[in-house]
Order: structure tokens, then sequence, then C-alpha cells
């Protein structure tokens, strides 16, 4: 039940952040097609960030679902890991705007950096919580494709002041790592439902 | 269980959709009647546009009402759903700002259709988890009325260079439509109630 | 279950008109309290709507505590009145920025007429659902309060033209008339509580 | 079943204040660095709301958990709270513009002491229901810790106005204060859990 609100009050926040978004969106000044043109990058931003918001959805709903309590800690990694996602309406809307500019895809990078960190202590809180014999555990293993996110983040942040183009890249294909559904978890959960 | 999160994911966004669009109806500027009548356009597709999202909240409900797992495929055909129907607010502002102009009422159109090709989309991945024999496509059939509302979008597109009124029209007949309880899917309901 | 998530796309409307509406508090301009003046009526039109929307929520709440099962018919007599009560941060922000004038102070009080009239509709379609004999018709009963709103309602609307402040003091009645909790309903409520 | 709802609606509300607040980050100006400098007292303003209602959620989310039912007392006291905590989003915007001015700090201070005692007020209504020797009341037991939290807003008020700094960093203590996991409270939880 303490897991079940977790989860809600995730889910709030995460369906708040994926919508608020949008408003970024505004209306073009004009009523032609001409006048949509310049929302382009914006609209290109707001797909980018949808993408990554509903990867970091998914992730959490599956790791969750291997969570069989939470504790006070797991509680605040959550937040924290809350924290840095209700950033990226303003990361996005920053890279809609200025999006030829270095600085505001370097933020974007940092900010994808600290979002994939809290992730990972917010499933290092819940297996030090379940022990390491733990499903999650089993299920995350070496946590290959975390690592190679977080390093390829960290190279897209100095990358955006040599070719903001090369990071952008980098960013698409990190999203298209995690959209490819991850067979191994899958299977793992299809297990825990047998077992319980 | 995992169902019930996706649902929750899916009232909160939808129900965050369906709210936000009344931010674009601004407070009039002056106190009096004659400082509302500009927002009557602003506010018809306010009404348009909330209609369409709890025709999608009352299909989505009575869909996922028939599906008893979800799996990686669901998860992001649902996310692809919600994608079109968070762009709502956007073009319902759109719209109401330059609704004589045909380039709105299009772009509307075309979100219109691309919302339903996306359910029917999310269909089909739970039918193809299911498996054929499943109860979803007992009570979804051929989806005549899918079917319809998509060839109707698809004709209202072009039509709006033409008159944009018979595309409005088009688009409240379509509503009109789902906004008729569909006795053949509530009876199903009730079957599946009472088995389970 | 599908009651459920009625219940949970219900609050998280909700949820969102009582919150959205503080945006349209904006942040004072100068950095000392006199700043702050101007803000007052918006603030107490703020204070007014949190209070008729934190009613609406309430009484949702009991309405449907005492719901079994829900149908087409009752899910899109519950979407109408989450319509009328979305358009309540729209009349707040009116009613706040122009509060001396008398057509806001209208404008709000058919709002919330028409919230009531969407709310004894909802009640009927479920009433109609469950028989004449269902525990909801028992604890409505004459829903005596709910016409006395109705009737005031109807009274402030013409009343705003001639004396804003009388409106303004039969709203400020009309929610202190539904703070102080029903005993009847609560009663049946725990009534029910214990036959299930 | 009534508590659920409560909580799902508290919830909602609750996600809401927390990433809405983000929407006063506006983009820079800007495309460099540089741009991003004023809005550093904003960020932080929104850090430390983020940490405050965070807490609350903590708290509630604990409170909630030792709570069995709840009654019209309890839902307009629980409404009360999140009064107060809406107003968050305002009093954040006003500290982060005007970050050096005493007004600001000070209306901080108003806002987080009536949270405070509004949550206090939700706990006797809870313990009030439950009777003295509920599991609540032994949970909270002479609630050292919001007796002191109270009392350094009520310090941090007037000090606003000698310097905004020594105010400020009270914030932070109390923050802190409850950000350090509470080992009774965890504890009574963990019982609890045991015992149903």
């Amino acid at each position: 039940m303490t897991k079940g609100r977790l989860e809600a009050f995730s889910d709030g926040v995460i369906a708040i952040i994926i919508t608020i978004m949008v408003l970024e969106l505004h209306r073009p000044d004009g009523a032609d097609l001409d006048a949509m043109r310049p929302l382009l990058p914006v609209f290109l931003s707001y797909l980018l960030s949808f993408v990554f918001v509903g990867i970091y959805w998914n992730n959490h709903h599956h790791m969750l679902h291997l969570t069989a309590r939470v504790n006070g800690r797991i509680l605040w990694a959550n937040l924290h890991l809350l924290f840095w996602l209700s950033l990226v309406p303003f990361g996005t809307a920053w890279l809609g705007e200025h999006y030829r500019a270095p600085w505001p895809t370097a933020v974007y990078g940092v900010m994808l950096l600290c979002a994939g960190v809290a992730y990972r202590i917010l499933a290092g809180a819940i297996i030090r919580d379940q022990g390491e014999g733990s499903r999650l555990r089993a299920a995350v293993g070496q946590d290959v494709k975390g690592r190679i996110s977080a390093a390829l983040y960290a190279l897209a942040i100095p990358l955006a002041f040599v070719d903001h183009w090369i990071s952008k890249g980098i960013f698409v294909v990190v999203a298209g790592m995690w959209l490819v559904p991850d067979p191994r978890i899958e299977a793992k959960i299809r297990e825990g439902a047998e077992h319980s």
C-alpha cells in the first residue's frame, strides 16, 4: 500500500511533467503554415523530451514492479529523481528556443545525466533495502545500459561546444537504445508474475 | 497491477490535457459582456476538444477494461496515443484564435486523425498480446466506427481549404457518433463482469 | 474497478482545477506589502472557488461511495459536471480582476448554477441505474439542500446587477451551508459500511 | 476505500503543486550561461519549496498510513492543509524574484507556518476520530519536531526584517531537520505492518 502511493504520486508528477511541456508550444502568431515553421525546433524538443520522460516512466514502472516495500530513504531517492525530471520542461523550452546554441544543448545533457544518476541512486536504495539477493538486483545485473547512457550523456555535454548536432545525435541514440524493449527485464517480470 | 498503473498514468495525462486547455480561455480584458464576445470561438473550440478528449478517455477506459495484462509494446503504444492527445491543447488554442482560417482547421483534423490511428495501433498491440480469440477482438469486431471516423477526418483535412465550416461540421458529426453509447461494447463488458 | 477509474479521473481533474487557479495569483510587481494589496480580491476569489471545488470533491466522493457500478450514461454525466467545474478557474480569474463589476459576478453565479444542475443530472443518472430503492436515493432524499442552493444561485445572478455584494454574500452563504457536515449522509455511509 | 480516495486526491494536488512551480523557472532570454545567472535565486527558491512540499507529502503519507478511516471533519482538515500548500508556488515565485527583500521572505515564513498549523489540525482531527489510544497518537507523541518547526517559523517571520538571510537559514535548518528520517515513526509503521 505504501508502495502504491509512491507509484501514484510519481505517476502524477511524471504525467504533469510530460503534459505541461506542451504549454511551451505556443499557438502560432499567424493563421497559415508559415506561422508554424518557427515552432518546428520547439516541437522536436518536445518530442525528444516526451520520449525521455516516457522512458523514465516506463523504467520506473518496471523497477517498482520488482519492489515489495519502500522506506524513507527510497521515498527521498524517488523525490530526488522527480526533482531532476521536473526540470525537463525548463530545459526543453530553452533548447527549443535556442536550438543552435551550445549552452542549452549542454544544459539539457547535464539534466539528463543528473536524472540518470538519480535513477541509479534510487535503484541502489531499493536494492540496499531488499538485500543483494533481490529480484531487482538480478534484473538490473551490471546495468550496462544505464552505464553506457551516463557515459554518452557525459560525452554529449562538452561536445555541444564542438558541434551541438553531435550532442543532439547522442541524445537520439540513447533514447532509441531504451525504446527497444529489454527482453531480460520483461522476462524477469513474467517470471515474477508466475511466482507471486 | 501493471495494468492499474498504466490506467492511472493515462488518467493523469488525460485529466491534465482536458484541464489545461482552459488556460487558453484567458479572462476578458473588460468587465462587461462585450469583453466576453471574442472568447466565443475559443470557448467553442474548448468545448469540442473537451468532448473529443472525453471520448478518448471513455474508450480507453473500456478498452483497458477488456485488457488483462500489458507489455512493453502496449506501454509504448499507449504513450504514442497520449503524445497525440497532448497536442490537443495546442491545436485547440490555434483553432480558437484563428477559427475562420483553413490551416488551423486542417491541422486540428490531422491531430484527430493521428490520435485515431494511434488508438487503433494500441488496440492492435493489445489484441496481438491476447491472441485473436480475445475479448477485445470480439468487442471491437471490424471497428466500423473507428474506420468511418478515420475516413471522415481524412476527408475533413482537404475540405478545410474549400470551406472550413464543412470540416468543423464533420468534427461535430464524428463527436456525436461516439457520444451515443455503443450497446455492443457495453453488453460485452456486462457479460465480462458476469464471467469474471 | 470501473468505478475506481471514474473516481481516479475525477480526482485528477478536480485536483488540477483546484490547483491551477493559483496560477492567477501572479507574484506582486514590487517587493513590499503595498504590492500585495491589489492581489486581495484575487486571493479572496481564489479562496471562495477553492471552497466550492472542495465541496464538489467532497460531495462527489460521498455520492460515488454509494454507487456500486457505472455505465456510459454515468460516465458522460460525470464528464458534463467536470466540464462546468473546469470553467471555475476562468470565472475566478475574471471575478478577481473586476470584482466590483456586475457581469463577472453574474457569470460566476451562472457557472455555479450549471455545475449544480450537472451534479443533479449525475445523481439522477446513478439513481436511474440503481433503481429507485437505491441507497443513494435514500441518502439524497428530496435533496432540499441542493434545491435551495440552485434557487439561491438563480437569485444571485440578477441581483448582481442590483448590488454585486448581495450576490457575493449569497455565494458565501451557500458555501457555508455545505461546509457544515451533513449528518444524514454521513450516517448512511457508516450504515452502508457496516452492511457491506 | 474512502481513505484511498483522500490519498489519491491529496497526491494529485501535491503532485501538481510541486510541478507547476517549475513554470516560474522561465527559459532564459539569451542562449549563453550569463542568461541563466538571474535564474539562480528562482532556482534555489524552487529547490527549497520542492523539499518542503516533498516533506509534507512524505509526512502526509506516513500519517494516512496510520489512519484507518476518514470522516467529513478529516476531509476538510485535509483540504485546509492543501489550501496553504497550494499557495507555495505563489510564495516561491515572489521569493525568487525579490529574494533580497524582507517581505517576500516573511510571507514565505507565514505560509510555512500556516501549513504547519494546518498539518497539526489534520493530525488532531484524525486522532479525535481514532480516540486517544490510537496508533497515530502513539507515533506522533508530543510532536516535539512539529512544535520546534512552528516556533522556528514564528521566529523567522520577524527576523526577515532584521536580516533576511537569518530567516532563510532557519528555513533550511527546518527542512534539514525533517529530511533526516524519523526512526520512531518508521518503526511504528513496520510494527503496524506486522500486526495488520
